[in-house]
């Protein structure tokens, strides 16, 4: 089994509503995200010959799916007061809705299955939170 | 399936008795630990929804184990000669005595037996003797 | 079940025949290669107690194994023009020539079966081309 690993990284702020302990404050990470994507044998001729994939267009979709959540705020829809929220909007800041609590576990899973959309037979989405801690989804 | 990785480290010193090399002489490392514990759901309410568990609490356990070697002169029993350690331990440095031959291997194999008996699912124990080296015990 | 894990480093210069992009070029890069090497149970006695193997004769073999790349040329047999490469020969350029293109997937099948021809039960060989990207083989 041949494996391709390629990471990106994104600068954000979120916060843990109903988190009892310093998380439940708006902070930021610098998340870390590695992707893997597995295939049994090779490409066997042309350009890609010798690839599971050109390490390349891994890298631009693993990126577009990172930049989307870049130098933004992340909200889990419905866990800010809407009038606050709807503050930080008029105020021009980048704010990124999204339906699940943005914990480590939860990324994982959502980058997981975003790639496999994109048609990646996807073996392990890995996201740091901190250099010391990750959460890994895989199947 | 879900993974959580967390580490720590622990600078102290060791020796192999009856190694032919240089790890026969007392010297030490930075032992670096990596812990991973895994589970096929995550929390699904309350301050820990959509955690495997709280990475405090991760974090918390893996230093308290840890910290205990920190800072020591590592002993095989019955590996060093009894004078010596008995002015080394009058001489109040502090010394961890173990009961299997202080090796990576055998480092991560105990960890793995102690995470589990604190109740964690562990899916992997990594125990870096330097940068460049590692050795894992997993089931 | 234990793992020892074992890396070391090449910087050399190759090129991808055929490829639409830079790696069309002489380029080069710093392949770090990460070696596993697994066994159910460890050593029981002797100076290697405790032991998969010792780390050093590890070590030594990768380095052995990966030195015959370092500061060279690598060629895929076949695909640059004979003139040349006959040119660079007589220049004194360290030329490695190599029957498969000079990928990291493809690197990472070769460095497997080259550790596994020593002896070696291989459990994973991960072959990062940059710090960003990597290939792993395994069985």
């Amino acid at each position: 089994m041949y494996i391709l690993k390629s990471q990106h990284s994104f600068d954000s702020a979120h916060f843990l509503a109903n988190y009892e302990g310093k998380c439940k404050n708006i902070h930021g990470h610098r998340w870390k995200v590695e992707v893997e994507v597995q295939s049994e044998t090779l490409i066997k001729e042309g350009k890609n010959d010798g690839m599971v994939i050109d390490f390349s267009d891994l890298k631009k979709d693993l990126r577009r799916m990172l930049n989307a959540f870049d130098h933004a705020l992340i909200i889990q829809k419905g866990s800010m007061r809407r009038e606050t929220q709807k503050c930080l909007m008029e105020d021009a800041f980048k704010i990124v809705e999204v339906t699940f609590r943005p914990t480590a576990e939860n990324f994982s899973y959502y980058f997981f299955t975003e790639m496999e959309k994109m048609g990646y037979d996807v073996k392990r989405i890995k996201v740091y939170e901190t250099p010391n801690n990750s959460a890994v989804y895989e199947k």
